[in-house]
């Protein structure tokens, strides 16, 4: 049993998902993010809205901390100077309260755009070194090499965890490879706090998708084992999708539809006109 | 739903084999053999006689053609010579008749045999580079080489499967590990004809043997999954066969019988010349 | 059936696992330890008492072998003087022998001691070179050369079975990735026994565990499937062990005790030390 | 002849050897700093006082700008949100502003901070991955990030030279190996600015010192052939200096001072106080 | 001294120059083309013409001959079919005809459009797999893929020179980099026959080159040291080329023009007219 | 100046060139052999005859040793048994006794025999594994192993020189390649004892020969600048020596006549052999 859990985003899609299991795993969770609390907090958890973007708000909420889950930042793409509070300073002030709090480990939404350029068909495993393909997945290269630097020079440990499609279902024909359900998403965050000792881990969040496009085969040790495949939608899904141009960085590349985002605007809007587009 | 793919080698053993699980994929299946048609031709399905070493009779197969699954080929170790026109001048007209078409694509059965002199030994995967031990080898890695080129110069897509043994069972202790079933190889040229991009990409056409002595973990993208494992026969199979000495390249390389038979001489007779001491 | 196999080591605690299942494979197995004959021989067996330190001792027992399973030595580290005779000259003995006899094989008892001071989190494979954690990780070392040589120059085959964690059960948080099941083990001996063709190979001695942190992919060829997996004893074993400090060698590298043993002194008795911690 | 030329960082100790040369490659060069100009403007330089950490500084810069060097930042260690403005986010006005202006190309004043953990014992090529000893270094790698990503989504290229040591002479044991001439230092930005295509490239700066723990050796399209040998000043230097501890990571690691002083302090006082002690 | 050296490819640029430095090496040169004669024969010199493309005009001139210089083939892009002949089945005959007639080695023209849409800032040393630009390249693929299957399979030596741009001074940008001068070329050449023993041997045939964007760095063993610098030229040649654009192929990639020529159509012409638009 | 150095070997080839270069860095050379004094002690030289396979004549050596040079072993291949004492144990011996007696490096003579089986034409570097060829080879890869973990456990730096043929003069082809001058030599050993840090550092000692057929290349920070090269002997080595068979393991091998000398038996004399076949 864990001591004492902060998650930042606890508020978005994933952090609604984390709460009541990071709740099961700790005597006390806070909870953070920047609007209001939830209405559904578990016995052990404390809602406190801060702005990762303000140090003075994010120490207050390492105090005491042991594992720290941030998965706290604006989760698209957008102008560098819109992005630089929440994700970049946001996470420099994750880290380094939780440096000042004596934690022991951070566990980061990192996410696949921090090498979004890399290229689908290439079977890349968790060595792949850095190919942003947006300043939301250049941020995520920033803070990975931060937790590196955390770890060699004052120990505090770090699992970064390389999100692909974390949706409740795969929603597209590149899903069907980089989907990450609900359910193994929140797995793979057990396994990054429970694993004895990590170091720095850099690990893919992805299901047990037939058509994975990532490997996990490196990072074994961490004990994660997913349940789900995106296989089960395949049919469903490519009978209503077009076949893309064989050149389509919405394919070839990792980074799906922010391969081909213009930098700085926002890829969701990107996905959604795609989808409309089909 | 395809619009129409040009299958060669329609009449060769795995052609046979592919002919109906094509027709199910497309709206107009031609087939194609330098023999007589066969008599069980879907309904969507024509089947035109050609020489593929003739440019003159692949062009014309190939109008409005969407994918081709190319594997028409002399499908044994001979003579330069005779490799020379089906063989080489074979691939190219069919890439080059695809490309003048404007097909998307072209699956092609490579083989085990352009990296035969491999070792068994080194778990080599879909990375690994040429060492043909026939000039039936040699005549996949032109084709391969040719393929990239294609792709790279003028998009034309390429999936090159790398078969090892494709029968309908595993017949000898080599096979427990080379082993490709017929279902397994029919799924395999439909995840390659299916998968939304490909660029050009390797595979190896093997099944799931609990021996296989080659990984496909680089190209899980495919989204292949092969259900048969040769394992099943393994008690019958070993039985029969003698130990070979440690050095023996039928079993050291994994070429097997190719890669010590003398260039030029069928490899199949070897086979069954092997089969025969046993 | 083959026809003489050599078990050394056979009093150990795996080698007592071995001695029925060896003795199914061949006609005739020969068993040896330095101590006295056990009491349930097989009918096909035979027991030597000999010490594997003098030649004259071990050449007799190779007599028209085929195979040699080399378990025996002294299981755990102790100073350089001791494990002298017993690790080193013994093993060079046992290949001596085994080559001057025509044994085509050898299948030896390395231990992952040969790379213990290899990282957890980095996912090796069995290419990954020599970091020894003790002077019993050092024989390993030696022996796998030794091996790689008789190989090279003189078509003595051998398969080097880096072991990890060979118990009942498994018995802490490390062994939650490290276990090899007594079922497993016996499994993969059988497997270097009867796969027709090694050369010089090495592979992990490990189960199917979820948490493994070394990866046999690379030697799928010799057949080996582990039906053991430790995550079933993960609940029990991690509520009773305390989480270790992050830089903890005992955890971040694969050598786990040894690793941080001083030079010459007893894992075995580190072990148990750490384990009455808990 | 280079149309115009914008050099950041004009005034510092690079910048100011840099001036002169530059003024020679080009029709107009822009120099700027946070300070005053200088008074030794060539006569087609011109200067314009500018805070690298805001974009309406900066971006008037690059009106017509063919060339960036960008050499302005704060050159030490110091605390993140000291570095924050002129290190990180300069270097985004700085590539987004000629991005707009539609320049060429960024040579970036990168450094060995940006992989100071690394091993000196290594020999680390222009391929190895980022592990960043402070948040100047961190600084580094983000840039570095962001270079690839202009290139590979904007097509706006960049040469970024890791820096190791350069000063006018070298200055301890450790540059020994790592110096950069000052003429060296000025022949490399010369390369990377009149190589007719660099794509992203990274290469190190260093002269041709005999024990040079880094390699250039796969970037030698860029024509850099450095003059000077830090080995000339050897023996006056290792007669001063004391014989470290073997694990002291001011030498077994490139960065050196900057290796071991904590996050956030000056590694430039360090490496007074080091010196001082000698 | 050899006893007998056969050179194809005589009458060429290269073959002009190799036939008096070759006459030096041999008690018997045997030169061909599918030309006349020359009227500068070396008194231990024969001329035969022949055509590489017919098996019975290649097979006479082997007998007895101990190394082939093979330099004979088309040395343009053209259409497969007009290449087919004299470079692919021109390499087949010489060394089948090699084989049979007992030769020990064959020294090949093989050139850098083997792997022409290899990037040119990326290093690349021997070991770079093939990735052609042309039908031409693609037949150096094959040539090189035979060799090593007659090393391999039969143990006739080949060393296969991927020359890149062989002319009598530096003629543009990209030859600062690629340029081979004819002694270096004849130096390889010396070095290739000279050398005792070579098994499957690729070298890049370039100068001393301060901008070479290919390294022989794993091929020292061969004793090439290359004498001439295109950077001579540098000043001259660098004052007439216009600046390309950063994606222009012709620099990007290893080919040159031939990266950017369509498929079948003569890079000779290309380069020409690129030279007039400068 | 080194405080003390102790020398084993003392009185070998290579001892005796290593005396007085020695003498000149230290305070206090010991130097020892298993045989009498030289008569031409450095003033600062003292020599104690010693046998290395026994602890307690080495133990005594150590006393306040800075630095051990340790040159002292049978030098050629032979029985394992014969190897066992000198080799092996006085490895160990060495490297124990300088740990008590807290020295703070050993310089090791390895050799290449360590990978004598390691391919001429393949190019390795400093990074290449283990494949010895004698029993001889066998001894350097485990003193090499050990050495690796006394610095990982114990802080003991080491540096191991893997000389290939150190003599007055190249003597035949193979030394064209791998030939080691004794100035050279002596550099290499006064650079290991003299670079600041080195933890565990591997390195060739070969001359800068043309020929090279290994690197040096990632442990430049050594300073290692030969300025010797076996090509000054060329043509004298070149015109005597007869033609080997292209599979003659004696070249296409890095250790030459031991790769093909019989287990257990004098390479020196195989040396010999061939060179009165010549």
């Amino acid at each position: 049993m864990l001591k004492k859990i902060v998650l930042t985003g606890a508020r978005g899609a994933l952090g609604t998902e984390l709460r009541p299991a990071l709740a099961k795993l700790t005597e006390a969770l806070v909870s953070t993010d920047i609007v209001d609390a939830p209405d559904d907090l578990a016995p052990n958890e404390t809602f406190v809205r801060a702005d990762l973007a303000k140090m003075d708000e994010v120490a207050p909420l390492m105090d005491g901390a042991e594992m720290v889950v941030h998965f706290g930042a604006i989760p698209d793409e957008g102008p560098f100077e819109t992005l630089l509070g929440p994700n970049y300073v946001g996470a420099y002030n994750v880290w380094e309260a939780a440096y000042r709090a004596g934690a022991r480990r951070i566990v980061y939404a990192s996410s696949i755009h921090a090498l979004g350029l890399g290229e689908t068909a290439a079977g890349l495993d968790t060595d792949a070194g850095h190919r942003p393909d947006t300043f939301y997945g250049l941020s995520k290269c920033f803070a990975e090499d931060m937790g590196r630097m955390y770890w060699e020079k004052r120990g505090l440990e770090a699992v970064c965890l390389r999100i692909l499609s974390c949706t409740p279902e795969p929603q597209n024909v590149r899903a069907l490879g980089t989907w990450l359900s609900y359910r193994d998403m929140v797995q793979l965050v057990e396994r990054s706090l429970l694993t004895a000792v990590v170091g720095f881990t850099v690990a893919y969040g992805v299901s047990a998708n037939t058509r994975a496009p990532v490997s996990n085969d490196r990072v074994r040790f961490l004990g994660y084992r997913p349940q789900d495949n995106a296989e089960d939608w395949a049919e469903a899904i490519t009978a209503k999708e077009r076949t893309p141009r064989a050149d389509d960085m919405g394919y070839t590349r990792l980074g799906g539809p922010f391969a081909k985002v213009p930098l700085g605007e926002s890829g969701v809007e990107a996905i959604r006109r795609m989808a409309a587009e089909d």
